[in-house]
């Protein structure tokens, strides 16, 4: 997934909408909130975060506050929401913070890197680990109080026109994967191409790309990728859990009642957790029918392509962590606790899955 | 962990405080709740999840419901909490819900049994796989509304005074490990012992067990089993993710608006969130303590020993399944969502760990 994926499908990208502006007529001591987000309207799993986020605090908060949310492109950019945070336009955001990383490097890291964090690692680290309490030092820069708001769970290795075999085949590749992941791609010979989520298909189609990762099964099928290419490779290096956040006015959040924060951070931390799962349970569905239904094709990556993607990450992001001092805090405290976390998972969920894969049950 | 284990921990098992029902002045339209746990008083990560959502609840409503939460034995027994809500006692628990198996054998799948969901998986099949419609069957039969509210995360396989290098080695074994769990010992030729937590020290210490599980490292160290064992085996098959949860009198939730159920949903959603994350990361931080500073030795089981343990579980949890024709329907569902799961988690997170394990990074 990346940052200019969604423009073509919102259609409106930088335009305003009129209506957007026309605030509806709202009952006595009721605050209108605009939430300005990354995604189409309803987009599953990402747009869907925000709107039932919007929906639990208006609730939750019996109409006090109404978040009108935005689809990207409706009233700002889809890539401008932190700037429309930032100035004013709108009181909140929902966005994956990498989008950001032109503003500072190190927001790179409260979304996903790769060889990063998968999503439980994630939670640990942000909300027991530091990870918060940096997420903030960040946002405070652009006068912003960020909060942890779903997550895509893993992501796959991507769709190839064919089987990727060694890292040899990685030399001349042309492949749609943006970002940090994209200059691991190039450590290895390939060119990364940065595309509009729609505008994948009729690049593969065209053979103007040979590869593109997009997220994962449930919003891959929807795509249809499967119609062009059928080599589905796993798994990915570049998103092992791509976090979605809430980024809000932190004037609005520094006047917030007691009651009024801990219903924001209520929702938004029921959101992550309900979002996620809910990405896991469409996956599973979805995976089915692209193998069972179109004929899609699983192809593992082999240890020494991993091994490769691996040297090269750690330079990528070595690299990155050394943008600025404020980058640099962040990356020596995810490569810490990225330490500990990949310690206890060996010795937790993955040794338990990998045990459990031995057996007939 | 197991139903027993915190009642010499509480030290009022069975007995009640008098000050508990003495309930404090309230203000104005202030409605007071009891909220019974099978835990201590703040005992870490169970305990203080309970702690957690009230305090979230009471803030969110402004003061409107304030919820007194009552250590195990406090009010009732920390075994009695789903009794004392099905009988008007109070009007919330919280605690493990495979605790109340003997009232309905389904209730097992809802934190966790042998060889079953990993935190994200359990997540997903509660809030997108049926899960969670079923659970409320089971509750309704005891007038009782259920909602996740915490996990545990991996548990692991526990401490051993010898390491077990063959499944020829838990013949005659006595550990202590309740539960399912413990049926699975029973099968590969062992005995299981069910002890309160704070007796297994001394039962270590004395040899009346060779062998007993707890939680992780976080609540292991605690209780300080390392002084007498050093063989510290993993992974756990018996609990790989053990979902917490508060269970209220479905009268109680029927009545509430919109506004309160919202509240009540999105509190208990925040804290599976938050308290999952918090195991995680001090698990972490524990394991390093025991290896380097306490010496402990890990010990992984071998995949002939996991393969016998997965024959055994299959059959426990195939007897535990055909109790009754409700439990019946929820093995049914655990059974075909764990299948598609497993299939998600094997090309997703697993996948992508093992790869990340043959790096430098």
């Amino acid at each position: 997934m990346d940052r200019r994926s969604f423009l073509k499908r919102a259609g409106l990208a930088g335009g305003v909408a009129a209506t957007a502006l026309a605030a509806p007529a709202l009952a006595q001591g009721s605050t209108e909130l605009k939430l300005v987000t990354s995604w189409p309207k309803n987009f599953p799993g990402l747009g869907t975060a925000p709107e039932r986020f919007a929906q639990r605090v208006e609730k939750a908060t019996d109409g006090r506050y109404k978040i009108r949310v935005f689809a990207g492109g409706e009233l700002v950019h889809p890539l401008k929401v932190n700037d429309a945070v930032q100035e004013g336009t709108a009181e909140l955001y929902h966005a994956a913070d990498y989008y950001f990383q032109g503003k500072v490097k190190a927001y790179a890291f409260f979304t996903a890197v790769p060889f990063g964090f998968r999503p439980d690692e994630m939670d640990a680290w942000i909300q027991h680990g530091g990870g918060q309490a940096l997420w903030d030092e960040v946002g405070a820069n652009f006068g912003i109080k960020h909060l942890p708001c779903g997550n895509t769970g893993s992501q796959m290795g991507g769709w190839f026109n064919r089987p990727m075999k060694s890292v040899e085949d990685f030399k001349g590749l042309k492949m749609r994967i943006p970002g940090l992941g994209g200059d691991v791609i190039k450590a290895l010979g390939g060119t990364s191409v940065t595309l509009a989520g729609s505008e994948i298909l009729p690049a593969l189609q065209s053979g103007n790309v040979d590869a593109a990762e997009w997220v994962g099964p449930w919003n891959d099928l929807a795509f249809g990728f499967y119609k062009v290419v059928k080599f589905y490779h796993y798994p990915g290096f570049h998103e092992p859990g791509s976090m979605l956040g809430i980024g809000m006015s932190k004037k609005l959040w520094d006047g917030l009642s007691e009651t009024d924060k801990t219903i924001f951070e209520a929702c938004a931390l029921a959101e992550n957790n309900y979002d996620l799962a809910e990405f896991n349970a469409n996956n599973t569905q979805a995976l089915d029918t692209l193998i069972n239904k179109h004929g899609v094709e699983l192809v593992e990556f082999s240890d020494d392509i991993y091994k490769e993607f691996g040297k090269a990450a750690k330079d990528v992001l070595a690299s990155a962590g050394a943008s600025d001092p404020l980058t640099k805090k962040v990356y020596d405290s995810f490569l810490d606790f990225r330490k500990k976390a990949v310690r206890w998972s060996d010795l937790s969920d993955q040794s338990y899955m990998n045990k459990r894969s031995l057996t007939e049950f």
